[in-house]
């Protein structure tokens, strides 16, 4: 955002005769850490936010909509806030790459070609819960065993669909009733599914179904699959690639396209106008971790490549 | 601690000379499901409180020592407030069995030969945290499928060492950060491990630490086992166990010796004097459970052998 407002803010001082509105916008919620909704504030501004993501409770019963009221917002006024895509040419966002791609070409800057898609579910394991003392072995239909191996399972069938075309990842898991003397009777836990294609993705999750019922089956136990999030894989716009490509050539750099294994406003956004995206190098591919970092070096020069290609894109639309 | 007030009430009412003190206990916290430690109340009156538990917090931070000053009481006092061993003659315990067995024999009353020993841990999982779409799965240090794996090898060998020799347990799980969308960097887990033998279970507790460290040898993470609580197998008084025998026959019933697979304050109690426990058929082995369920009939031959028993006891002092 900070790059956006830089970049804009140069362009129109360097040019005062543009003939482009240059917006830069600031997105809240695009991880969806506390409800399980995401990129909802692009989704508003691009006239696609689903409603029903307002009755989305966070960990302690408060919904998005009970948030947004808090917040001062009427969430009612949500659609009509969107863009009109009449209004609207195009839109360019900066990223670190957060990923080892970059850092391991040595190059500073990279171009999307397009971002994964993904779903999201929340996996229910039943089991029966038990003493932890008594209960033999044998007898037991203990859930967190079961969700341990339905959960390398989804790691094997990633890793079989090929460590650059899919990834899978289970982030949160919660065993109740939750005591050291207890067997679980209940295991609830996050599964992520990215994929360059859709059709690759889709296949893997239900490979994984199978799987886990082929688990449950064998333990005794149920296992439920409730998928509350799902993006298809989005393409970056090709002209708007092009434009970037000789932005950065302008800055006397080389460069290369890449997809985005991560999720992005970009996505929502490439719904309601021609979208791009420019990735900077990051270190060690870290992301989501106090650790992240993007040298100065190489912010000044997206920057830079930012300012290229809003001249280069004005030049084009005229 | 109901069946002991009647039992007690009608003895010393049926026996006007006895000369025999009966004190009836209700002992607090001896599943240990908020503070780390287990079986304090016990520890306290068998004078082998291990002060080191009152500095243990709970969930929400609070103390052992928080949680009895604010009840209104001094834990500088506990030590001073047990039994004297020269005032005890015996402690005899009525529980229900929590397992199966009695009901599978179709015995009301159980006469437990001793109880199993336990030793508790807390296991730490070290991988990376980072992003769930743009690390491919095979440069993950992923710290939840790590554990996954460490929880099947557990459950495996708890299995080979015989089902009705040994038992182990995952009751609580946490990932963190514990968001959707980033790979586990940290995840702690309980391990509770019993058997009916001190070496039997030391033994499986030495394989399941080498099987974890070759789990995370391979998927270059760490994992740390710190035990907490070691309870080793306690025997039953054989003279207690005899005269049990001859009480529950004085009604006219059969019964059985057996090992108790949950702790229980007889194990601290025998720490003190000669003690014995009094087992009850339970519904369907169920235990820790809303199901949870003993026959009032049952329960009713179990205060009348309590009776005999106390009976008998104070004739064999005489």
């Amino acid at each position: 955002m900070i790059a956006g407002i830089i970049a804009a803010g140069h362009v129109a001082r360097a040019n005062p005769g543009l003939r482009l509105g240059l917006d830069v916008l600031a997105f809240g919620d695009e991880e969806g850490s506390r409800f399980r909704s995401t990129l909802t504030s692009s989704s508003a501004c691009a006239g696609v936010f689903d409603a029903s993501a307002l009755g989305f409770p966070d960990r302690d019963g408060v919904t998005l909509a009970d948030a947004i009221k808090a917040y001062g917002k009427n969430p009612a006024e949500i659609a009509a806030a969107a863009y009109r895509p009449a209004d609207v040419a195009g839109y360019i966002e900066a990223h670190i790459e957060q990923g080892p791609v970059l850092e391991a070409e040595n190059l500073p800057l990279g171009i999307v070609t397009g971002i994964v898609g993904q779903t999201r579910m929340r996996v229910v394991v039943l089991g029966e819960q038990g003493h932890a003392g008594t209960v033999p072995m044998t007898m037991r239909r203990d859930a967190l065993t079961g969700a341990a191996e339905i959960i390398l399972d989804i790691e094997r069938t990633a890793r079989e669909h090929g460590a650059d075309r899919m990834v899978a990842t289970v982030g949160r898991i919660e065993a109740s009733p939750g005591a050291t003397n207890v067997i679980p009777g209940r295991v609830g836990f996050s599964l992520e599914v990215r994929s360059l294609t859709d059709d690759l993705r889709r296949g893997a999750i239900a490979t994984i179904r199978k799987d886990a019922q082929f688990v449950a089956t064998g333990r005794k136990i149920e296992v439920t699959f409730e998928p509350f999030h799902e993006t298809e894989t989005t393409a970056c716009d090709p002209a708007m690639q092009d434009l970037l490509e000789n932005a950065i050539g302008d800055l006397g750099l080389a460069t290369t396209r890449m997809p985005s294994g991560a999720g992005h406003d970009a996505q929502i956004m490439a719904r309601l106008c021609p979208a791009a995206m420019l990735f900077v190098r990051c270190r060690g591919g870290v992301s989501h971790n106090p650790a992240e970092y993007a040298s100065p070096h190489d912010m000044g020069l997206a920057v830079a490549a930012l300012i290229r290609f809003i001249e280069r894109f004005a030049a084009a639309q005229a």
